[in-house]
Formats: structure tokens, sequence, C-alpha cells
């Protein structure tokens, strides 16, 4: 068994299926060496696990729930895309949106739902680069939305 | 006459004239294989064709047709930086804004309307990853703006 | 000294120290040439210099100085990245989030805080694609965050 798979069985994650794009897109497109993987959403076995906003029907506790289902999902993709998680050299970036109440200003804390998990995960390699904001509104209404590029 | 253009051209398609830049920027940027293109609003014929946001003077259908306008206006941008559409090896990313009310969530129903663009034309190589999101304003009140990356 | 060094020297410009990440992730990545910088607020001297959003506790103007201070902090990463902004040899791209009122139209005259700053320092190489757009908050508050990739 690789290392990751041993990390992921280790912390109890089973990785979901890989999403279906919701409308004319792909889950990822791989470009030389980086993988770019299409926004995820709050979903947990195919049904959505965290709608509405930060500050209205969701905490900052939840919304990082929210951010790390979203993480999950985007694996579940990249294993999809590459065979194993093994193959990825590095996360490189990772654009957080947080579908939150007007002014919101905690998206960083939010969005470490997702970034804490790739670290768990891949150690340094999952390190990276990020920007964290809040929108107005997010697909199926979901809480948190994450698109990561991957080096692989 | 190459495919592309004959695809266009078959579907009824005359591209605009590239838009310039509306500040201190440029349309477009090459880096090794990847094209980075600037965001597009929705323009016509130097006009802006669509503006306001989706749940108050626009639809998701003509909100549809807003990111339809993006994308010829990003398709004028790629023919215009590397002289033919055949240039294009992949549609690799799509980051789709829409304009709209709060709490808005059919925003992939919207940016639809670039990535079937894409499609048309392109075929197997216009399919791409994609983040679609909805923000509280755009330049120009556009009513979506969209933000690309090719492998050319 | 080298010649970038040299103009901000000319323009009487001193670099901050790098921004600690305000949460999990690094302030860059490098992947092959491009060096991916976490988006960066408005921060002077290690401070917020701008909070809330344009067009009520800011204008654009101000804006276009919060704009400035993002580019300024995004470059003390990039040198801290490679040794030296001579290692620029493009900005790339320049995502740019302004925090600002709803249906907010000028977020472009805002972000050429940032690009202005990048095209003063790198001349020709400092001009970059870029796509700007108005969100509902971002991170502490800041009243813009920039995210940038250069090839270097």
């Amino acid at each position: 068994m690789d290392i990751v798979e041993k990390r992921l069985q280790d912390l109890g994650i089973e990785l979901p299926k890989p999403p279906t794009a919701v409308a004319n897109y792909l889950p990822y497109v791989k470009t030389g060496d980086l993988l770019y993987v299409s926004g995820t959403l709050a979903m947990k076995a195919g049904e959505m696990s965290h709608t509405g906003k930060v500050g209205e029907t969701q905490s900052v506790e939840s919304g990082y729930e929210a951010a790390r289902n979203c993480a999950l999902n985007t694996l579940s993709i990249v294993k999809d895309a590459i065979g194993s998680l093994e193959g990825v050299v590095r996360c490189v970036f990772l654009g957080g949106y947080v579908n939150a109440i007007e002014g919101f200003a905690e998206s960083p804390l939010v969005i470490n739902g997702a970034s804490d998990l790739f670290v768990e995960i891949f150690g340094e390699a999952g390190r990276h680069s990020r920007a964290a904001v809040a929108v107005s509104g997010l697909p199926k209404n979901s809480t948190v939305e994450i698109q990561c590029v991957f080096e692989v």
C-alpha cells in the first residue's frame, strides 16, 4: 500500500466517488505537469452536505467541515485523473470561495478545512499557495467551493 | 480553410474584433504552452450586450447569452494571440463570474453559455475544467465575466 | 545594483517585509517556471492599511492605494522566493478582488493600483493578463486582495 493511501487509512478517511460535473465541463484537465481540477462543492455521498451562507445557516466551524468535504471531492478527482495519490508532486494552488454574508472577513478560517486536509494527507507536498474570498453565491447553494491546481 | 474556421462558419458565427483592455493590462499573456486570456465581458460590436444582475435585470437564459458573448470575445483574443484558432491544443480552464443577486445558486447554467460554445467550436479539445461563482459586481456592470487558460 | 532595484529606489519605494500567511498555506509555490503567489492584502508595515468596502468606507482612489499596497506585498514575496526581482521574466496573471458594495462596476480602476505598480517597476515585463471582480468580503476585511502568477 502506498504512503498516501496508508495515511488516508490511518486518518480513517475513505475517499468519496469522484463527483460528476454539474454542467458542460470536465472534472479535470491535465496540461504538461499541471492538473487543473474543477471547482468542487460541499458534497458527501452524492448529496450536498452544507448549503447556505456562513453567518446565516452555517458557522465558521461548519464552514470548515464544508471546505474539508470539498477537498475530499477534489482528491477523489485527482486520484481518478492520475491513478494514485502517490502521483501528486505538489499541491500548487487552492482558490477558496466562501458563500457568506456581506462583509464576511473570516474566509481563511473556513478554507483551512481544505488546506489542513491536504497537509494532513500529503505532508509538505500538500502545502500550497492560496487565495480565499467571500462571494454572494455558489453552485447548488454550496457553502464552499474550492478550485485547485496540482503538479503531478 | 481550417477545421475550426469552417465550424465557425457552419455555426454562422463571426468572431468580433478582439476587445481592447479596459485598463492597464494586456488581453493575453503567453508563458510556455499556456495562454492566459484576461477576463472578458458581455460585449457585442464594441458595446455592452448584457448589464446588471441575474435575478434582477437578467434571467438565467439571458445570462447564458451573456456568457456566450464573453466566450466569443475570448476566442477573438486567442485568434489574435496565436494567429489561428487551429493552434488551440486545449481549453484548460474557465473561471466564470456571474453578476447575480445574493444567494444565486445557478451560476453553472449561466456559465454553460461559454462552455457550450467552446465545445461546439473545438469539440473534445474545447472541454475544460471550470469554476463558477456568483459575485457582487463586475466591470462595466457586465452580467458575466470569464477568464480562461488555453494550451496552445 | 540591478535595474529593478534601481527603479524601486528611483520611485522611492521600499519593499515591505514579506507578509506571513494568515492561515495554513504558503506565501508562494514554484512549479516549473511559474511562481504562484498567494493572495495578498492591503497591509503596510504589518498592519492593515485599508479595510472595508469601496463605496462605503473607501473610495475608488483609496481602493487604488489599497491595491498598490497589495502589489508591494506580492513583490516582497516574489523577492523572497527567487532572491532578486531581476529574476522575474514576466508578470503573467493578476486576479484582483475588490471588497465593494453590491453592483460595484469600477473594479478595474481600483485594481489598476496594482497593475500600474508592476508596469512602473518591471516595464514591459510587468504587463499582465488580468481579471477583476467585486466580492462581498475579503480576509481581515481588506479592501483589496490580489493573487498573481509570475514567470521566473
